[in-house]
């Protein structure tokens, strides 16, 4: 059978594989600073081209911003989209890093060998898994698998500011029949995972002004507005003490998770303490009365992100300033409103501000929560693939984390999306020194492969 | 009479003062950073061929950190000692300056012609109005003015960390009758002052590490011990809702004000209103029940002057970070007791750290209250060469900095301070633009000249 012979052409061509991913590894597409943004461009370009010499028809799409990578394989069957992102996220701070961020290199480790780079999880190594399974199927058969569009994005980690113009823009050439996504994780490292639920996201970037210059803590120390110390209240009062946010109207929309989906989370034997422990913490920090899988997939948060305001560098420098910043994020969830949390978190500032202090938002694209429609029969093949490549049942999870393309695709195309990926909660993914594991490009390129012959049957 | 025709060679040689300060000032002394350690020595060795070229015996004396300048004039009379330091606070944020802040220049302003660059009024300007006295009276009688130490300090705006072996090591040559520090200021453009109240500092620099590494929030979002969380909750509780420090025994040694004292600062008629106005705020941010001449020279307060932590660039990151960061710097007041509130204010924070939460501590040697003798002669007869000159009655003020070279002369070298200098609240030192009156430095000069006429008398 054919999808055998694709396999063994996957596990012959490995090593090559691996040194193409080094090659984009290498493109330094970090895309929130714009110091890089001709690297981008590179990393699209690196991308066109390999898609053309597999024969698909791509083609570099510019946007506004970051560019776009399109590339088509007309044939019969079910139209699959494939979306993935080049860009990655920035490498501060870079002295945690035990090697270049950008200068990737396969390493042992007691978990078995890793690709070590920026990228190499979220989201160059998953992309290039569908890529691989394409070019062993092509080498294979002769032919690509399937009517196949492929859509690799740029601006994944800065916002996706290009991508609704860019889809509205281009409806017919990218509505398909299903959108397969690859920027999610296994459960475990043995068990594969298709994500379900995705939590939404409100960020706020803001800035609170008193005095209007810096001052010397002893002409004015006692006096003077501290606008640090107006954040830092502020902040400090945005949870209660059982961790429920303050806020009033938050949970409004957050549902009860269902008792069967409860049910097959509790099954799955979560360790929590093996969880928190791989990052040095031990005490679960979200609401009471909620176990750490609930906190993380199916609760809503507000975490603070960044902070920032007067003397940051060595020393002591006795000055009272004008100034102090912070970046806050929530990630919510079932049907809780984003726009609402915006506004609310906002009138909570401004009424806790006090009279001779202003306040300046830098608002970030809100995004809801997302539910996929997991009784549809794609739903089943490809957890059936997976569970073949696997030998183990593969299952059906929540994520912490935010995809907005999801929504995008459902909104803007009409199409459903079914999220498979091959990361793992230590890729230290956002964070120095990420990694892939080795197995995870491997076998992530060999489920492609059985994914793609389930569902291009049709 | 000489001191006359020593006014009016003061006078005569303005120009070329200025022009002298302007190369002082081009030196980029900051004592903050290692960068500039180069730049001190320079603006040590400027100093010392400066006054050996008045006739001083003065040398570099090098320390451990930044050198001391030291000279000396032998004659008869009252031994009499003068601080000052050439060193400048950093320049950041270098963009909110209107012109390079080393790159001085006279400029017209309302409120008269003002010296604009950083280290003009803190403390170069200052310390220069008496090495510019001592240059007219030697110009018109041959002789220096009386029996005179000069010490310049490079290290006043890095916590002086060499000072005290220096004056421990140099007792004999240093200890005086009397010292005479200039690093303070008027009460208004029109009212010498001599301050005899400093305030205390104790300060802290510290981090709280919760996770070991930065994590995404989207994997741990919820779950995972936020530590910029951890620190806003921290220090939003240090005040109440009546702006008292929290932390148990802090009022411990905070006596109430002398009625006389009281009522002399009530006589002055501070205008809060302008005081506050002039730097855009409306309302006093101390104590309740204080007046803001009390809040900033005879409360104690507590001012978070830095924090830092997570993303703090352009843009969106989802980060939790691993490690959230603070400087908290207390002004202390009376018998307030600097070690024990250092103390109280670690136990505070180990008290709220969750299980899984550590702290670093970075503290800075603290300082206790001063109050000076004003009732010994030498305050008379300084108070009445002010006011001859500015031709208004010299006040006894407080200040809400700490100058802890006082307590060190007391201490070490058992001689008493007279505190006179010409700065001004809006001189904007410690921020950027810092300015200092043309003025304040001539009349600072020709003040010297009559502050040393009566006082070199014995």
């Amino acid at each position: 059978m054919a999808v055998d012979k694709i396999l063994e052409e996957v596990d012959r061509g490995l090593d090559d594989a691996v040194a193409r991913l080094f090659e984009l590894l290498r493109i330094e597409s970090i895309s929130t600073d714009p110091a890089y943004a001709d690297d981008c461009t590179k990393a699209a370009d690196w991308l066109v081209a390999d898609l053309n010499g597999l024969g698909f028809d791509a083609s570099r799409r510019d946007t506004p911003g970051h560019p776009m990578v399109v590339g088509h394989a007309k044939s019969d069957g079910p139209h699959l989209l494939f979306y993935g992102h080049y860009d990655v996220q920035p490498v501060d701070p870079v002295d945690l890093w035990d090697r270049g961020p950008f200068d990737p290199a396969l390493e042992d480790t007691p978990g078995g060998k890793v690709i070590r780079a920026r990228g190499s999880s979220d989201d160059k190594g998953q992309l290039m898994t569908f890529v691989e399974a394409c070019r062993a199927w092509k080498a294979v058969t002769g032919e690509l698998p399937g009517n196949l569009t492929i859509l690799f994005e740029g601006e994944e980690e800065s916002g996706s500011p290009s991508l609704i113009p860019f889809l509205e823009g281009h409806k017919d050439e990218l509505s398909a029949d299903l959108a397969l996504v690859c920027d999610t994780g296994l459960f475990d490292p043995e068990t594969p995972a298709i994500t379900t639920m995705l939590r939404g996201m409100v960020q706020e970037d803001f800035t609170i002004t008193g005095p209007d210059r810096d001052l010397h803590s002893g002409l004015y120390g006692g006096a003077a507005r501290n606008p640090i110390r107006v954040l830092t209240r502020i902040l400090g009062g945005l949870h209660d003490e059982t961790g429920r946010v303050t806020l009033p109207g938050f949970y409004e929309g957050v549902h009860p998770l269902p008792a069967d989906i409860k049910a097959s989370w509790e099954a799955l034997d979560f360790d929590e303490k093996a969880f928190l422990g791989a990052v040095d913490l031990s005490v679960p920090a979200g609401e009471d009365g909620y176990s750490v899988l609930e906190q993380v997939w199916a609760r809503p948060t507000c975490d603070i992100t960044g902070i920032w305001g007067g003397s940051t560098g060595a020393g002591f420098k006795t000055v009272l300033p004008s100034q102090a910043s912070a970046k806050v994020s929530f990630r919510l969830v079932g049907d809780q409103d984003p726009v609402a949390i915006k506004a609310a978190f906002q009138q909570y500032i401004q009424a806790n501000l006090p009279a001779d202090c202003s306040v300046e938002f830098r608002s970030k694209d809100t995004a809801g929560a997302t539910t996929m429609p997991v009784d549809a029969p794609e739903f089943a093949k490809a957890k059936q693939a997976l569970t073949e490549e696997w030998e183990k049942e593969a299952v059906f999870i929540g994520s912490g984390g935010s995809i907005p393309i999801v929504g995008h695709f459902k909104n803007i195309l009409g199409m459903d999306s079914i999220l498979i990926g091959y990361g793992l909660d230590d890729d230290n993914i956002h964070s120095p020194n990420e990694k892939y594991n080795l197995t995870s490009f491997h076998k992530g390129i060999r489920s492609w492969v059985r994914v793609l012959d389930r569902l291009s049957r049709g």
